[in-house]
């Protein structure tokens, strides 16, 4: 590690400075828990947004594309509520989005469409506004630097614990902050760009580039939010917003580029992996890694279809070595490669090689299964490109808590 | 119905002049269920089969190919075990299925390659040969035109009840039988042709030239084995195999083909409905008709993306009229429409259309979600092309048998 090198630390989306953040409690969730977060640049922030690709899009996307198209990507604040996606619901649902960002924009003192909305919940429903106006309000009176952990549990719905992460690094002598939260524990499908309901939020203070930003951001979610699955399903409200204000005073140019990527990139990786280890019922973490595949795009597929199949991810939730599952999703990936050349592995174990099965060594397997992280591994035998993506394990508690969502 | 049409009966694989069949125990199973079915049609049949897509093929899937090339597709007998899928199993796994073959063969006195082989069962563990060795001549000396029921017992694994169809149809003057077996419970997924850890056996007494009974098979086997998902998933061992042997003195040429595809159509359905009537876990039979799409091949996309969502099988489960989900999962499958003009139904009820929700009609369509066999809709609002789809809830049971097959 050079001097140089990104540190991580604690804290999260209000960490970076001239960023503050809020969470509180509207009464949007039946439960009472917090349900409206709100983060705010003390300056006009650049931002770098993605949003779900699903046709179906929530109305705070919508909202939220249309901001950043009218101010040229520039942001001072986002407001976010859970319990309730706004999703579906027409005209209505649009205005209600409008209205969100346009009450917050009043509070901060800028203009509506340097305002973004988020929300996450039920589908279908129209947003309680009454609760939201006296809501934001409140919110914003409690807007603190040191309130970024309070807008990571408002943001929460069947997530069982916040997700933030934060690291610092030097560029130009000056130390720059990247700080994130996010939300997402089932509908949660890597073939989107982002993928899930999934919120992602990332402060820094460093000046970026609106450009540069964007492809920073680009590059990251698809090597962290865009490579993780809980159900392999996908959502209407995704959104990965990353804001920039230079308040640190360092400006990231081309010469800090790589460091700045690998600072973004760890906190984006450890928000998603903790999306994942929160996946609705799940009890393990799980890396797929697929090798010796023709192209990265070949083996990301490959590495995607295992990490949503039913029956590999039982199969890990129940200890069970069975690489016979992970060989069988390989070969209907769609991708093409010889089986007498793939190699499948659990962990350290090579169970299928030379075109046959090393059952004796299942109780090797077996054990390492038992373990809270594990890395599942087929190298298709066909070229020398890699990919890895990571699931958990399937539970009958996901069922559960799937089965039970909204009744 | 005109007087030509086809009538269902209770009968199964031999009930066609001319097959015979047998299911006994040689314990392959620990558990001492029937393990070994053997079907032998009297005089050689014309055969049509098509196998699994996965490019992880199975030992008996690889060496049934061989002999349908070789034979130019004649069959006189179809020998199956459960209990081991000989797959990836190497080169001693592509000797043991042509030992089963060769065995066979010896015992029906015809060619090698007129025998075909297929297994079904735990991936990655050979054969106990001397099992089958001693299995294959007691299932001979069984054979029966009354021991149809016992071959569709011997075929299954996790399945919890067999699987059997008949119907009979009028042609020339004169009757035509075709029946069939079938097995499947988990590793049923829609994407290959056919697809699934899925065997089905049919058999009929009419003589149909072999090209006009692969053409046959390839369109039924679209709309009904292809049609159907359990879990997504699809294994190396895949197969359906229709043989023909003319022992009703009928031949079925292009003017009685549209009554035969009809019959063999209703078979094939039952079975296929019976595969997900009996999919691991499942609780209710789930219809998914995709309407006012632009292609029938869009349509099939959706409804197959919708078939195969946890969210919304876990909501059918839970009797959930989660329409959001049944929209969201149609956003993310690839096709272009416009959520606006969309519309959503649970049973007869209408949840979503005109862009707008409609929850007031929720506890009715939660009631007809209390039923066994149900139907969920989603027209897209773009064209006038439709596609239907069937499969199962995903219930805590699902996993709780996956998680524990092997161990």
């Amino acid at each position: 590690m050079t001097p140089s090198s990104s540190s991580t630390m604690t804290g999260g989306i209000a960490t970076a400075r001239g960023f503050q953040a809020a969470g509180i409690s509207a009464g949007i969730k039946a439960t009472g828990k917090p349900d409206i977060a709100l983060v705010v640049s003390d300056t006009p922030a650049a931002a770098a947004a993605m949003f779900t690709l699903n046709k179906v899009q929530a109305a705070p996307v919508l909202v939220s594309k249309e901001h950043l198209a009218k101010s040229g990507g520039v942001v001072r604040a986002i407001v976010i509520n859970s319990g309730c996606a706004n999703a579906c619901t027409g005209d209505t649902g649009l205005a209600d989005a409008r209205t969100m960002a346009a009450e917050t924009a009043k509070l901060v003192g800028c203009p509506t469409e340097h305002v973004l909305v988020a929300s996450t919940g039920v589908i279908g429903v129209n947003l309680p506004m009454d609760k939201l106006k006296n809501g934001i309000p409140e919110a914003f009176a409690a807007l603190s630097g040191a309130n970024g952990s309070r807008a990571a549990q408002a943001i929460m719905t069947t997530d069982p614990f916040p997700k933030e992460s934060c690291v610092t690094l030097i560029a130009g002598g000056k130390t720059i902050t990247i700080g994130g939260m996010a939300k997402g524990s089932g509908m949660i499908g890597p073939d989107m760009a982002p993928s899930a309901t999934m919120l992602a939020f990332v402060t820094t203070d460093a000046a970026v580039p609106q450009a540069l930003l964007q492809r920073a951001l680009v590059e990251v979610v698809d090597e962290t939010f865009n490579a993780i699955s809980v159900d392999g399903d996908t959502s209407t409200n995704d959104a990965v917003v990353l804001l920039a204000n230079g308040a640190s005073g360092a400006t990231i140019g081309e010469a800090d580029y790589p460091q700045f990527m690998k600072a973004l990139h760890d906190v984006c990786l450890e928000l998603a992996l903790g999306i994942v280890r929160g996946g609705e019922g799940a009890t393990k973490l799980v890396k797929v890694t697929v090798s010796g595949a023709v192209s990265v795009g070949e083996a990301r597929t490959t590495a995607k279809a295992i990490a949503t199949s039913l029956l590999v991810k039982t199969a890990i939730h129940g200890g069970d070595p069975n690489w016979g599952r992970l060989l069988a999703v390989a070969g209907r990936a769609g991708v093409a490669f010889d089986p007498s050349r793939a190699k499948v592995t659990i962990g350290p174990t090579v169970l299928f090689a030379d075109g046959r099965p090393y059952d004796d060594r299942a109780p090797e397997a077996a054990a390492y299964l038992k373990g809270r992280d594990v890395v599942v591994g087929v190298d298709l035998g066909a070229g020398d490109k890699t990919s890895a993506v990571w699931t958990c394990d399937l539970s009958a508690e996901y069922v559960k808590i799937n089965a039970e969502y909204r009744t």
